[in-house]
């Protein structure tokens, strides 16, 4: 159970966590979650959270819940960290993969959305709204179910069917976007307007990435307190980026760990927006004309948290990546028959893209690097 | 790290573990592993349950694993245990889901072949064969795959496409068969005896039940040691619920619990022989002649452990009851809709079932339940 503010992500600003925040008042940008939790709590929070029920929810001092909240839960988190042992030995790489399709809808989403819900339900929204490529929708449906408040989405009509049933079926109203997800981002947004639903677009509230930060809390407690050398992340929004260079913050502010983790940013080449402007030193992402590719969590072409994910990037000496759908397809084949790992294409991109940064000697021999499988193949 | 032998479930000979271990040599019939755990050993083995790392394999003293011998793991196991708060107001129960759909490739399949593959690779096994109707055989390839060994799968023609691509993207050999899982299992026998592959058929081998009991053994822990009024468990082969049976029966001895939970087997009206047989008084249950379901987890005309079955059932005053598919589709839709659970239709059947049962009277008013949600939507 925590105490908290609102910090903006751009100019600094700070402000109260009232119901329904939102963007920077003053500058209508992304705003993060500050902890009031002290240096000196390190060891007695680290003892706590070893020994509670297991979730995400057990790192609560550092998570926008407050003495006496409950969360709205389908007991997220705790997802495997599986050693790739082949994998690694080939590519000369103390190799690992963060399993995220093991979430209750099927993805990392979950984390965020379950967050988002869970703060919101407390604060008393009675209606929610999202935009999503897929895996969000269905996540937003099922935690709204979980907490029995009604959830619209808005989804490109090119998305896998299974998406729009899985919605159906956990009670959500569905519409179908001719066009993509920046399209259904300002249908939402309209739908917000009118009906007075809480719209959930990523990082446009600020608790999305507190649920995704818990994926590089667990990687951290998991490897004993040492953060990897280096992870390897799928970037669409971003929102699970910056969560993990705010969790291993946070983690240096308790006392818990030293040093840091290079951040590498994997795109499609056919939608790349980050990787383009990271080769052209920019410190925001103009947004990508036209988005191509069939890893639906990748067809992002412009990221509100764009300049966040920049930031974390360089502080981190990582970088961003462009790989091919097929690249990403072969390296999702190669999770599953070398090494039994059920991955959706977006899991495939970090493997392919592991062997290009092998390759070009971004990652050295023996590294400890950890992969983001942000969902499972059955997502598709 | 356990010892352990076998003795056979009908005329109860002993045999050694031996590579390759099979049907009971004196009588064909399916063979249970036996371990030898001192009943003093109670408070400690469960300490060292609480201790270890999550996952299935840390109930290693009541599993086939000697001392250093290795799982072949994909994180398997240690399944979310959903309170069902809004379901359970409205049924007059303490109800409680056991969501299964959280494992590596999305079913309680995971844990029982994780078990036997893991036997079989320590054994010295070759090359794996199995007749499914669907998430055995994911199952199969995904584990074979970690295992580094080779995998033949033999399905239904009908079951859902998404299956025969998840086996290939784990890469197995597939074999769609124009038939039931009766038949699978007659060609994937055929196979073994031609190949030398081993043959994982349910209850051939004595290991998948060990995996899948450890369903009951995290459930009873997570209940503080407390076992659950009823559970009810969607039946075809019969390997959870016999392993749950026998879960029971070894933390008894160990001293850990008393009492015992009555246990529900529920089946299609398309395809209920442990039905029929429950109700005629058999004590075996002849072959269904037209099995008709969409739930392919339940559309076993015959399964191997039915006098396993039966047993479990009378000797816990459960019961054997039939729901409809539209039955089973309603419950699953409820359980998505009303409490966010990500539930294939054998989960939903479970719902309608505990229904059908408070209904009867057979369960009452304020008793804790526990549904088997075995798979996820997605598997469908």
């Amino acid at each position: 159970m925590s105490q908290f503010h609102l910090e903006c992500g751009r100019c600094a600003s700070r402000s109260e966590p009232g119901p329904r925040a939102n963007l920077c008042p003053r500058c209508d940008s992304p705003q993060l979650v500050r902890y009031q939790v002290p240096h000196s709590a390190g060891n007695v929070v680290r003892e706590a959270w070893r020994d509670r029920p297991r979730g995400m929810w057990r790192f609560s001092e550092i998570l926008p819940i407050r003495a006496h909240e409950l969360p709205v839960s389908l007991g997220e988190g705790d997802t495997p960290l599986i050693e790739l042992t082949r994998l690694g030995a080939e590519l000369g790489l103390d190799l690992w993969v963060k399993d995220e399709g093991r979430n209750p809808t099927g993805s990392f989403k979950d984390r965020g959305i379950g967050a988002a819900v869970t703060r919101a339900a407390l604060d008393g929204v009675e209606s929610f709204v999202i935009p999503s490529a897929g895996n969000a929708a269905a996540a937003l449906a099922a935690y709204a179910a979980r907490a029995g408040i009604p959830a619209s989405v808005f989804i490109p009509c090119d998305t896998p069917p299974g998406v729009v049933r899985r919605c159906r079926e956990f009670g959500a109203d569905v519409t179908e976007v001719d066009g993509l997800i920046t399209d259904c981002g300002r249908l939402a947004a309209e739908h917000a307007a009118s009906t007075g639903a809480f719209d959930l677009s990523t990082l446009r509230e600020p608790y999305r990435v507190e649920g995704k930060k818990t994926m590089m809390l667990e990687i951290v407690e998991t490897l004993d307190w040492k953060p990897p050398d280096a992870i390897v992340y799928p970037t669409g929004g971003g929102t699970g980026l910056i969560g993990s260079w705010k969790a291993l913050e946070e983690l240096r502010n308790l006392g818990l760990i030293e040093g840091g983790t290079r951040m590498y940013a994997v795109q499609s080449s056919g939608c790349a927006p980050i990787v383009r402007a990271w080769r052209e030193g920019l410190d925001e992402a103009p947004t990508w004309g036209d988005a191509q590719t069939q890893a639906w969590g990748l067809r992002v072409p412009a990221a509100r948290g764009d300049f966040l994910i920049i930031r974390a990037l360089r502080a981190t000496t990582g970088s961003a990546i462009a790989v091919s759908d097929d690249a990403m397809r072969e390296g999702a084949r190669l999770l599953g028959s070398r090494e039994g790992i059920n991955a959706a294409i977006e899991g495939g991109a970090t493997l392919a893209a592991a062997r290009l940064l092998r390759d070009t000697g971004q990652l050295s021999e023996g590294e400890r690097v950890v992969l983001f499988n942000t969902g499972n193949m059955l997502t598709y």
